[in-house]
């Protein structure tokens, strides 16, 4: 069982998404826990205020350092050894490397959301690590956390099954996945192509290669270039698709 | 009215997270509207299937054209002008350069999420670009729609309100934020900087411009080589924190 705690303001934010699909199968077998605790809980005072303006004055507020500590050692109580991530735009990008490394800390996650607008600095030294969803801002971080719950989790043994592991390690190889048909066969006159069904396996197996490698160099080159392609390959990529 | 439309097989895991705090606050005021549509609806037959086994044999299950393309075409029909986006790890990275052209984007945003297994590939000519959300694997593109909404929303004029809107444009300078302190002066011997408590409004300025570069440079090289710095800058990057 893979433990993994939220802290959050908004816990139906998460709540949702995480009772669904296969996040919501993989904890009925029991492969992974998910919960969302309001920081709120940990706040003091009638008002159980979270967030105050900025020393030094300026836009938005920031989110106070209490009750997000409180809340941190209270998680950590409960989950020895997670490791405690508070996603922020400053953090390093979220990969899928990344993700391999979190699903191989058994101890699970702590993921810590603030609001985007800021976060009293003095949290630092309560953390791990810094993690970001992409060069984009969000009005939280309650979406990374989820990102992040959904990457890993569909690494864990037994939760996807044998099948989707496949595709799992085509990606890992840092290439694009080929195209992908299925029934029909013809559609508003756009055909399957005619080589996957022809029941040829290793034709075919070439063809989705080929595929891959083209699309990946064609869209991604950053990608790309970084690939360490074999002989096959390279024989492969000087082929054109009717000659495969 | 900035309308948004998910097209999704699984409409309970992005409800929840539109329906709160800053996306359900546009919404109220008549800034936004999401709605998340089931594409199992589009399907036909008793069973409704939205999937089957790929063409040419493999792992995972492919999401059917036919229903894909019936929810996508119904959609265009209610928001006539619409950009249609199929959120994908095939397509170039979300970024805040465009968020900012999507919600330049009246006619709104119809996003489609298919199970990343797979989706079959005849439904691309009835879409207007793919986009990903960073180079990981998530189990769908729900989880990206949501990351697109809430960095478009928090865009569109009157949903922040003039507060934010600041933090907003330090973000488009392509620099990390400085750090933010909030009540009490003292947490566990760790004090608010002196600077942000002087009333100095030119010197916190200063150092909080100070802060960004210095951290831009440390925790995104990539992102500070393409800065185009001012003289003030340079001059500010030459100086010691206890001098600033």
């Amino acid at each position: 069982m893979y433990p993994v705690e939220i802290l959050t303001l908004f816990p139906g934010m998460v709540s949702g998404y995480v009772g669904e699909s296969i996040l919501g199968k993989a904890q009925e077998r029991g492969k992974l826990s998910v919960t969302a605790t309001d920081i709120r809980e940990y706040a003091e005072g009638k008002h159980r205020v979270t967030d105050d303006t900025p020393y030094g004055g300026g836009a938005g507020m920031v989110m106070k350092v209490e009750p997000l500590v409180a809340a941190i050692e209270a998680a950590r109580a409960r989950h020895p050894g997670a490791k405690v991530l508070l996603m922020s735009p400053r953090g390093p990008a979220f990969t899928q490397a990344r993700a391999r490394e979190l699903v191989s800390h058994s101890a699970g996650l702590i993921l810590v959301c603030g609001r985007y607008e800021g976060v009293d600095e003095r949290v630092m030294p309560f953390l791990d690590e810094e993690l970001s969803l992409g060069d984009f801002i969000l009005t939280g971080g309650e979406i990374a956390a989820l990102a992040v719950v959904d990457a890993v989790a569909r690494l864990l043994p037994g939760v996807l099954g044998n099948q989707a592991s496949h595709v799992s390690e085509s990606f890992e190889e840092g290439l694009l996945e080929h195209p992908q048909y299925t029934r029909p066969p013809v559609f508003r006159g756009a055909e399957v192509p005619a080589v996957l069904q022809s029941g040829d396996h290793a034709r075919i197996a070439r063809w989705r290669r080929w595929k891959a490698l083209m699309l990946t160099r064609e869209r991604r080159p950053d990608l790309f270039g970084r690939l360490e392609l074999g002989k096959a390959d390279q024989k492969l990529l000087a082929l054109r698709e009717e000659d495969l």
